[in-house]
C-alpha cells in the first residue's frame, strides 16, 4: 500500500454552507479520509472579515483574508463565496497552480463556464459543481455520467425553493402574493431583495449549467429566455387548480426541431401550468425537483432540498471526496463535453400548449370572433370555458378561458396582440403556458 | 492530442437488455466515442445459443458461444447473462486478464460481491453495477459518490417493478391478489413462476447491495430479512388507504441502535403501510423509486423505471462510458468501501410502529384485556379503533384495529402470541408494520 501526503484542501467563504464544510473536514476528516484512500488537512479558510460571526468555530489560525495566497498552496480549493468577482479569479488562479475545484457557484458557471472548463482542461484539473444545482439532489452526476450512454430529450425542473415556497403557499394556503413573499422573506427562504429569485435569474443560471450537461452544448445564460412569478396572480392560480393544474416556476430545456427543420436546443424559464398528475406538482415548500426524459431510460426524477447550508454541504462534500481520489491517484475525472454543438433555439420557434383567460362582451357572435382570432394565426383551440361575469357599465361581460394545442410562442404572441385589439375583448386576463402533458 | 486504439467491448448476454446495448453500441458508437474520448469497438457477444431469437440484428461473425475465450480478448466485458454461474466464474476471468466489468446481475452481487470486488482491487480493474438496482434510476453512482461526503442513515426503496405493479392494481382498481399476478404475467411483468419477486427474493439481493454501498459495510444477502407480498390481502389494502396509508413491498436498510447499545445496520424487506403523503405513495405501476435520508442532505429521492431492456440499458451505457473513459486514462475509479463494519442487526432487534387487526369477542372487558396483553409485553398502544361485525355462532363478534407506537419486533411478536392464545380473540386478521412516518 503507497502512503500519501494529506491533501490540502482550502476553503474560500465560510457562509453558512462553508461553516458545514469546514465543520466536517475538522470534526470528521479521518471517516472522510477511510473514503478517500488519504489524509485530508484543512490549510486555510478565506474570508473577508477575520472577525466576522460565523455558524462553525474555525481555529483562528486558519482564517485568513488572503485567499490569493491560500490558493496557491491548496490541492483542492473549494469555493463557496458566490458571485463573480473575485470568484473568477481566485478559480482560474487555482487552477493554474495545479489545484482542482469543487464549487457550488451557479452565477459563476453560468457566466464563466466555459473560460474556467478550457483553463481546466489545458492542465489536467478538475472542475466538480454538484452543488451549483438543487443543493443537496444529485444532479449534475446522473447527467454527467449516469445518463452519459444515452440521449436526454427533455428537462423540466424546480430548481428555485424561493419561489416554490411562495407558488405553493399562494395555492395551498389562498395567501396572496405579497403576503407569501413577505412570510418567505420573514422565514429566510427569500432575500430582502428577492430579484434574483423571483424574476428567474436564479433559474436561468441552473438551467444554462444543466442544459449545458445535457445537451453536450455550451448554452449560454444569456440565451435562456426568463419570465419571473411577479406577474402570477392568486386568481391564476385558484382557477388552475380547478382546472386541474398547479402552477411552478420551471427551468426547462429541452431538444427540439427548430423552425427551419434544424434540431437545436431550447432552454427557458417560465412559470407554467403543471397537470396535478404529474410528479412534480407534488413538489412542495421549497424543494427541488428536477424531472428528467432520456430516449432510453424514460423519465427519471431526482427530488431533495434544493438550498439550506448542511443540505448543500452534502454535495459539496461528496464533490470533495471524489476531487481527493482522482488527486491521490490521477486519471480522467470529468471533462466538460461540448461534442453535439447543437444551435440554440429563440423562444419563438418554442411550441407549448396555453390557457388565455379573456373578458369579453356577453353578446351573440363573440365566441366566433374570437375564435377566428385564435384561427387566424394558425393556433388551435382545444377547449373553451364561458362564464358571465357581471356588466361593466352598460355591457355584459363574461370571462372566456380558451385552451390550446401546442402553438409557437411567435403564433401565440400574434394572436394575443389580435385579441387584445379586438373591439370584443375586454382585457387579456392571464396567459399561462401548459407544461408536463 | 494523443490517440487511442479503439476500446474492446464484449458482451456477454444478448437478452432485451443486451440486444439494447448492442444495437446502441453498432448504431451510435461515433456518439459514445465523443462522450468517451476513444473509440469502441464490439468484439463479440456471447450467447447460449447462435441461432436463438433476438431482439436487435446483431451480425452472425459477433455472436459466439465461447464465452471464456471471448473474455481474454476485451478491454470491457459488459455482463449481461443474469444466474450466478456462469457469470461468476466469467466475470473472475475477464478481471484476472485484466478487463473492467459493467454489470447488471444483482443476484451475483449480491452473493459474491466481496470475491468479485476483492478479485478486482487485485489487479486494479473496475466493476460497474448502476444497472444492477433500480434499472435506469441512477442510484448507485449517487450512493457511491454524491453522498460519499455525508452520512446515509436510511433508505426506503420500492425496488421490485413486479410487486408493485400488483400492489397498486389491488389498491387502485380493487383486484384481487390472483387476478393481479395474473395480469401482471399476462402484460410480462411476472414471470411465470413469480417466487423472486412476490416472495422478495429479488428485492432482498437489491437491499444487500444498497445498504453496502450506503453504510460502508458488507452486508449479506443472507443476513436480510425477508418477507414478500402472498400473505397480504385485498381487505388489508384496503383498510390501509381507508385508514390514510398504502401498502408498498419496502426495501428498507438503515443505521439503529440495537438491544446492546451497539450501532448497527438492519436490512430488511417486507409490505409495509406507507401514509399517503409520503413521496414513495405516488409511486404507481411498474416503477421504482429510492428514497433517501442522509444526516446532511436530508431527505433525498430518486424515482423512474426499474425495468425493461431499453431503460436498463441506460444504465448500463452509463456504465459503460464511465469504464471506458477510465480504461483510457487509468485512474481511480471506484472501489468497494467497507471501512464502517457496522455489526449487522437481526430483525427481532428492529423498531417499528404496527397495525394489528384483531377479530375479538364483542363483550364487556374485552378491551381492557388486550390492552393488557400489549402492556404486558411493553408495546404501547397509540390508537384503538372497533367494529362491529356480526355473530360468529353465538356470541358477538367485533374488528378492532390497534395501532402502536414504535417496539421492537421481537415485543411485538411476544404480543402476537399472547393475543392468538387469548379466550377473548377469535382470530389475529392481520399485521401489518409501517414506515415512512
Amino acid at each position: 500500500m503507497i502512503e500519501y501526503r494529506n491533501l490540502r484542501i482550502a476553503l474560500l467563504g465560510a457562509g453558512s454552507v462553508g461553516a458545514q464544510v469546514a465543520d466536517q473536514i475538522l470534526n470528521h476528516g479521518d471517516e472522510l479520509a477511510a473514503r478517500i484512500g488519504a489524509g485530508i488537512e484543512l490549510v486555510g479558510v478565506a474570508v473577508r472579515d477575520l472577525k466576522g460571526k460565523r455558524d462553525a468555530v474555525i481555529p483562528a489560525n486558519l482564517l485568513t483574508t488572503d485567499a490569493e495566497k491560500l490558493v496557491r498552496k491548496a490541492d483542492i480549493v473549494v469555493e463557496l463565496m458566490g458571485g463573480i468577482e473575485p470568484a473568477r479569479t481566485l478559480v482560474l488562479a487555482a487552477i493554474n497552480a495545479g489545484a482542482d475545484i469543487v464549487t457550488a457557484n451557479k452565477a459563476l458557471l453560468a457566466h464563466h463556464g466555459p473560460e474556467i472548463f478550457a483553463a481546466a482542461a489545458q492542465v489536467g484539473a478538475q472542475v466538480y459543481y454538484e452543488a451549483a444545482v438543487g443543493g443537496a439532489i444529485p444532479i449534475i452526476r446522473p447527467l454527467r455520467e449516469s445518463l452519459a450512454g444515452d440521449r436526454v430529450t427533455r428537462i423540466l425542473g424546480i430548481v428555485n425553493g424561493t419561489t416554490n415556497f411562495i407558488l405553493d403557499r399562494i395555492d395551498t394556503m389562498g395567501e396572496s402574493m405579497e403576503d407569501s413573499l413577505a412570510t418567505a422573506q420573514q422565514l429566510g427562504y427569500a432575500e430582502s431583495d428577492p430579484t434574483a429569485d423571483v424574476e428567474g435569474f436564479d433559474a436561468a443560471q441552473k438551467v444554462s449549467i444543466l442544459a449545458s450537461l445535457a445537451f453536450h452544448t455550451h448554452v449560454p445564460v444569456d440565451s435562456v429566455y426568463r419570465e419571473g412569478i411577479t406577474s402570477v396572480t392568486r386568481e391564476q392560480i385558484q382557477a388552475a387548480r380547478k382546472a386541474g393544474y398547479v402552477v411552478k416556476l420551471l427551468a426547462i430545456c429541452e431538444r427540439v426541431v427548430g423552425a427551419n427543420g434544424v434540431e437545436g436546443v431550447s432552454a427557458r424559464v417560465y412559470p407554467a401550468m403543471v397537470p396535478l398528475d404529474h410528479p412534480l406538482a407534488a413538489v412542495h415548500g421549497a424543494n427541488n425537483a428536477v424531472f428528467v426524459q432520456a430516449e432510453a431510460a424514460g423519465s427519471l426524477m431526482f427530488y431533495g432540498a434544493g438550498a439550506g447550508g448542511l443540505e448543500t454541504s452534502s454535495a459539496v462534500l461528496g464533490d470533495l471526496v471524489s476531487a481527493a481520489r482522482r488527486h491521490v491517484v490521477g486519471g480522467p475525472g470529468l471533462a466538460e463535453s461540448t461534442h453535439a454543438t447543437f444551435p440554440i433555439l429563440p423562444i419563438s420557434e418554442i411550441r407549448t400548449r396555453y390557457h388565455i383567460s379573456l373578458e369579453v362582451t356577453d353578446a351573440s357572435g363573440v365566441l366566433a370572433d374570437i375564435a377566428a382570432s385564435f384561427a387566424a394565426h394558425g393556433v388551435s383551440v382545444e377547449s373553451v370555458e364561458q362564464k358571465v361575469l357581471g356588466t361593466n357599465g352598460e355591457a355584459p361581460t363574461a370571462t372566456l378561458v380558451v385552451g390550446t394545442h401546442e402553438a409557437t410562442e411567435a403564433d401565440l404572441a400574434a394572436t394575443v396582440t389580435a385579441l387584445a385589439a379586438s373591439p370584443v375583448v375586454e382585457r387579456v386576463v392571464s396567459v399561462l403556458r401548459v407544461e408536463g402533458l
